[in-house]
This record gives structure tokens, sequence and C-alpha cells, in this order.
């Protein structure tokens, strides 16, 4: 049915918008855009959408009049309140069934109440994460789209263009119903915060411990690109120390101030978890990682009055050092993924989001910032068995990781001697070691809580839910 | 001014109430009480409270008429709804300048919320934290009250007789405006959280670790009594593993469940931390590790799979390595209250509360859980410096770690080795290593994420505020 409405409409020409705009219209689908400023329309229009099918619309009214039915709009705007003043906008323009698409990170809680709300007038919603950042969004990201599956029917065409494309299919896939999207996107990048941390610490490791150079360091990365941790920060990560500042002659990465911000996935993940009570130690350890981190001023001064007796230098075998390392941030690695994967179990089951585990480690094989050639093996873990309640105890897995243990425990000896933070490896084998262990000390954590604050306890010898009280203190 | 009006009311007669309301009494204010369920009320008219100055009320208007102006009503209801519940049933009978105190666990947002919605029709609103369970309330709790200053003065006589009483003062004071006080009780839980974590950890470590019976653990425990530790948590689990249990004659600390509860309060402080950017790592890994202990059927599951190479017991001298958990333990709380310090110096500046960081460790020094001697090295250190950034950089707390030290990291070092987790103890050297480091590795982060998303960057060599951003692709 020929029409000479646009295929597909986007509001909001920041870099993300842009890319995803000339993404989606380079896969042929007619686009309307929209932008508050007309300016940036404008030059949109004049240079990179110049000579393609783009219509620049200057009004919602047009914006909206311009898309065919039903129409199908991506709202790429700041999280928050931006989101809910554009649909505002959109409203009074819209008709029964026309899908309004959130392409932002926002809040998973945001999502489901804005999709209540458009139910409530007839309109669909999707919230989308969409990772890979401008470049991703360019040349295929890996897209998380949740909402009403007739929703996702609508733009299954579209996105499955549009993604990252690996050997087993589109980076894209129905995530779920409500803020399915959103919530898988805030883990993804709980995810990423932990590898980014994890890095850090091989980095730190491996420069103040062994003391490489950047050229050594690139080396080693490099080597690392062809092993099991294969991925896009690590290739990243061996680029980074390529480039050399300007201004010194140094290696640019020695001039970057090590005070790192955080945005609010980071956070939103760690409080889910203890929300829905689930252990994630090595995603927050990254995140609180970063918080440390920006007290610059107060580490300069206090690395002048707790000056340790360790040494910093690391004495033994610098080959085998490295490739310890290499094993004990692939065993973390292991661990945080186990955590997020756990986490989105219990989101699924506590959400009724209906989450195929496999098939999301399956679309972040591409596309994604945390893609890598490890995910095809949280994929099969999951095909082998859906109701994995932990990677840590998949055949596959379990192989790896008592394999690498030994190197990981002289990683985590090495960095106790030598005074080196790695807040994420500790918390990894931590981890690791808590959920190996039938019995832990917390029966003393219940007689404590018991004895001064009569919360009772559960018996080892009795069934689960039979509380006991015990006067302690006779 | 003689008055046939009784002195204190107080609403909810469940054991904190009781408690409370008996110690009011005995310190020579007479009282009114109110419940919701008569039954309770006249229970307790009959038995406890017998031939004391008590006045049972069965209405709210009784109640409210029954008490001398300004009314002071004490709260103890669940926090949440109820609490907002108790207070819309007295408002319409409260008379200007009247005070309502809320003793329970309330999340600190609840208690501004609910100053704003009183002060505006001329009631105040004390939100005071209360500590050291039923027997604390009854003898003698540490009490954290926050409100109109005013409103303090009033109650003042009462709080600071009820009190516990320590060498110099009762364990109350005026802790700030608005929320304060509740906030700081959240933190306290916070550190309390840490505290019974690390105790926990100690345990594992000498019962797993070193194969101490209950018997000998309650030696080493009592021996500990003596030492810095002493506190009142180290008294109680001395106690605890002499307790029997009469089904098995075993310990009854071995017949305890290892699954932990953990109300809000722990998690509301690893949330107030995120927000405000302070790392709490340890406090953080004490409620993980509770959550972690939940999964004791997973655990149970993985311990048959995940079977370490590691042999779980130490080989080294007994003594020597019992010490140094010792030692460990108190360099690890050492970090746990820095932190909890630094958390409440961020949550003074933001929130306005003007806290007294010296006064509230001083406070703490009697009545609630956390009671130790330890509290008045914290008040000494902030006494000699208001503006101390963090306890680390105290001079008596530096010499006191830097001393202790190595045998931390020999605990951090054999519990890799015996792969026992550690996360509290592992997570306050982490800290510890970070704080006192002037570059941690976030250079590296800083790089990535100006790598894939733009994020810019600071520079070591330029002030801090200036971003740059490179083409890192070239």
């Amino acid at each position: 049915m020929a029409s000479d409405k646009q295929n597909f409409g986007l509001i909001g020409l920041a870099v993300m918008g842009e890319n995803l705009a000339l993404n989606i219209e380079r896969n042929g689908f007619s686009m309307s855009v929209y932008n508050r400023s007309r300016d940036k329309t404008d030059k949109f229009l004049a240079t990179r959408a110049a000579g393609k099918d783009f219509k620049g619309t200057f009004t919602i009214a047009d914006f909206v009049a311009s898309l065919e039915r039903p129409r199908k709009i991506l709202i790429m705007v700041k999280a928050g309140a931006p989101v809910d003043a554009v649909i505002e906008e959109l409203k009074p323009f819209l008709d029964e069934g026309d899908i309004i698409i959130d392409g932002g990170n926002s809040l998973y809680n945001d999502t489901d109440r804005r999709t209540v709300e458009l139910e409530k007038i007839n309109l669909k919603f999707i919230g989308m994460g969409v990772s890979g950042g401008e470049e991703g969004a360019l040349n295929g990201p890996s897209m998380m789209p949740g909402g009403q599956k007739s929703a996702y029917a609508e733009i299954e065409p579209i996105v499955t263009k549009i993604a990252a494309q690996v050997d087993d299919g589109a980076c894209v896939t129905y995530i779920g119903k409500g803020s399915a999207g959103h919530y898988v996107k805030m883990v993804h990048n709980g995810i990423e915060y932990g590898d980014m941390q994890l890095i850090a610490e091989a980095y730190d490791l491996l420069s103040t411990g062994l003391g490489l150079s950047a050229a050594e360091l690139h080396e080693t990365f490099t080597a690392w690109r062809t092993s099991e941790l294969d991925s896009y920060l690590i290739d990243i990560t061996a680029d980074i120390f390529t480039k050399i500042d300007d201004l010194t002659g140094d290696a640019l990465v020695n001039k970057i101030l090590d005070a790192a911000g955080q945005k609010g996935t980071g956070k939103w993940t760690v409080q889910s978890a203890f929300d829905l009570g689930v252990p994630i130690p090595t995603m927050i350890a990254a995140v609180t990682a970063r918080v440390m981190s920006s007290y610059k001023e107060e580490r300069v001064a206090a690395s002048k009055v707790l000056k340790s007796s360790t040494s910093g230098k690391y004495e033994g075998d610098r080959q085998e050092f490295i490739d310890a390392v290499r094993d004990a941030l692939y065993c973390s690695k292991i661990c945080s993924y186990a955590q997020g994967m756990a986490l989105l179990g219990a989101a699924s089951r506590d959400f009724g989001y209906d989450l195929n585990l496999g098939e999301i480690a399956r679309i972040w094989k591409g596309g994604c910032i945390i893609r890598a050639a490890f995910l095809d093996k949280i994929k099969l873990a999951f095909q082998r068995n859906p109701q994995l309640s932990n990677l840590l105890v998949d055949p596959d897995f379990k192989e790896t990781i008592l394999t690498k243990e030994s190197a990981w425990r002289k990683v985590v000896i090495a960095a106790a001697q030598l005074g080196i933070p790695i807040p994420a490896f500790s918390a990894s084998l931590d981890y690791f070691d808590s959920y190996r262990r039938d019995r832990l000390p917390q029966n003393l954590t219940q007689a404590q809580r018991d004895y001064f604050g009569a919360h009772t306890y559960e018996r080892t010898d009795k069934p689960r839910g039979e509380f006991f009280h015990t006067e302690w203190m006779k």
C-alpha cells in the first residue's frame, strides 16, 4: 500500500538520535524527524541527512501528521522529565494503536508508569534499551525492546534491520512486557560497570605491580584479544594504550585524571538487586570504586599520611603473573555475569517479564559495549538448561573456573601483599567462595539478632519457616 | 505548676513501647498510654504497669485530653503507613505547639515529609532513632532525636533521664533539624550490619580455618573483651558460644540456620550512600553477605558441584592467627566506622543537618547495639579536628591501623588461600588501599568512557572542571 507518509519518526537530534535516524533511513525506511530547537533540525537536514529520505518537521502536529499509521515514533531525549514532556506533547495528536518508543536509559519504574498511562488512552509504548554508543547507533546497536508484543511486531522489521548482525541473527529480540527492555538494559549497564572495573584493576596490577609501560600494556591487552577475554572493551583498552598525548608526548592515558563519573544506571542496578534480594557484589564494587575515585583530593592528601609498608612491586615471574591476572580477570568476569544473569532471573520472576536469558546473552554478542565472544558461552549455558540457577554451576563455566581458580587466588593474594586495591576481583572471589559454601557464618548473625532483638531463628534440623527464640541471657 | 494531667504520652504497646513507657515512668514522669487494641492496654495496666503512675486511655480523644501542654506524644508503631495513620488520628485533637515524636525506624524521607506537613498546622515533630533493643528501651537506650530545636528543649529533661548514662553524660543529644535523627539512626544500623558481619567473618576464620570449638571460641571472644574490640557485640558473641541446645546437647549456635534476614535500614544506608556519592564498601558487603546467606538451598547444591582445591584448614601457628584475626577485625572495623562517619559528614552538608560527629560517637558509647569503648576514640578524633575528612587520617587511628596492617593483610591472604569468604574484611582492606592511593586506575575507565561514549575526561596537568575529548579511533 503506497503512501506519501513516512515510515518512522524520531524526536531528539542529539548524536544518538541522529545516528539512529541515519541507520534507519539507510536500511530503507523513510524518516520524519523533529527536534525542540529548529536549528538542530535544519543543520541535520543540510548536512548528514542531505539527499536522503528525511522529512524535517517543525511542529509536533506536522511531525505526527507526516507519519503512516500506526505511527512509530522513537524518542531519543534525556531520561526523566524530558521523556514525559515529549509524551505529553505527542498525546493530543496521536491515534489509537500508535506506538511511542523510548530509546533512552529510562528508569524501569518510569517505563511501567508510562506504559499504564498510555494504555489507558489506547496508545502503545515500547521502552527500548539501546547500547553501543554513537558508533553502534549509526552502524548497528544492540537493542532491548520491551512492551506490548503487538507493538513489537510492528517495529520488528525495522529494528531487525538496523541492529548489529552476528552469526546467529540480529542483536535485537522482544524482551518482555512493560519495562522488561529498560530493566535488561539497566543490568547490561551494571555488567558494563563490572567489566570496566575489572579491566581497570588488571591494568593497575600490571602497571603498578609489574611496572608495565603503556607500550607493554598494549602488547598484553593485544595478546588477550585472542584469549577467552576477546571483547570490545579489551579491544579498545589495547587501542587506548597506543594513543600519544600531543601536549607531552607521553601516553595519553597517563595524563587522564583518575576520577570516574557514574550515571544513574549503575546505582539503579544496585538498588534493584537489594530490592529483589540478589547478591551482585562485583557490580556493586565497580560502582563503589568509581565513587571512591572521585575523592581525588582526599586521596592525594591521605597518600601522604598513610604510608604503607607494602612495596607495590611484584617480585615473582612476570609472564606468569600476567597470565594469572588474565585468569583472575576472566574468573571475576564470570562471577559478574553470573550475578547479572541471576538478577535478570529474579526480575523475570518478580515482575513477570518471562525473560529468555539465553536470547538476551545472544543479542549482547554484537553492537553493545559488553559484546564479547564469551556471551556465546552464556547463551549456550541457558540453552542447555533454561532453569540454570547460576552460571557458576553450568558444567562449562564450572570447569573453566576450577581450572583457573588457583591463578585467581594468587592474584588476590599478591594484591593484598602489594597494597593494590582490587575491590571487584576480591568481591568476585568472595562471591565464588560464598556461593559454593553450604554453611556460612550467618548462624552467628542470627544468634546475635535473636539475642538483642528477639528476631528469632530457624534451625538446621527443622523445616524452613519454623522459627525459634532463645532467652540467651538465661 | 501542679496539674492533673499526665507528663508524657505513648502510643503503641508492643515490647519496645512498653519498655520505654516503664523507663519514662520509673524516671518520675507520669504517663498516659494508648494502644489500638484495648486488650493490650488492659493487660499492660494489670501487669507490668500495675501500681505505677500510668493512665490507660481507650480513645485517641481521651488520650490527648489526658496530657499536659505542650503535649509530648511518643509513637512506637511499625515504620511506614502505621505512623501516618496514627498521626492522622491525632491531628484533630492536638493544639498548637504539641509535639509528636516518632521513635520507630522510619525512613528519613518520610520524617522530612511529616515534619513539613505538621509544621503547616503548627505542630512540632521529632523523628527519634532509638537503639538498644528491648533491654535498652527498658534500662536506658541510646536516642537520636532530630527536629525543631524548641521541641527538643521540651523533651530534653525526659530523654536525658531515660537514656543510658556513660562517663561523659546521657546517651542522647539534639542531633539536628528535620530527619537528622532518623538519618543518624539509619547509619547507626548500617554500622551495626558492618560490625556483625565482621564478627561473623572472624568466627568463620576461627571455626572453619582453625577448627575452634564453641568452647574455644567462647575463650577467644572472652579474651577480646579486654582488647580494643571491647564492645556489646563482642560480649554477646562470647555469651552465645556458651549456650547449649537442649535438644541435642551441642552448642546452640551450631544448630542455627545460616540464613540471615535484613530489614530496610541496611539497604537504605547503601542507597543514601550512593545518592550522596560516599563509598561505604564494608557496610555494603555486610548487607550483601546477608542476602547471599539467604540462598541456602542454592549454596548447598553448589557446594556439591564447585569442589575447590583449597583445604579450608590453616596450617600455621594458631595463636598467631587468632591474634591476626583480632587485628584484622579491628582494622576493618575502623574502616567501617570511617565510612559511616564520612557518610554522616556528607549528609550533614547536603541536608544541612549540621551534625556534631564527635557528639554522635559519644551518644553511641552506651545503650545501643554498637556501644563500644572504641567510640570514645572516635569522639576524641572529632574533638581534635571537627573538620576531619576521614577517620583513617586521624593521628591515633592512623597509628593503630599502620601497626596492625601487616596482620590484617596476612588474614586476607590466608582467607584467599583457604577459600573462606571474607567480603567485609577484604572490602575494608580495599577501602584502605584505595583511600590512601593518590592515583587509582580510573584514568583508564575515563579513557574507555570517552572512547565509546564521548563522555570526556579531565587531565592531571589541568585544573579540575576542564574537560577534554579525544577521537580515539583516529
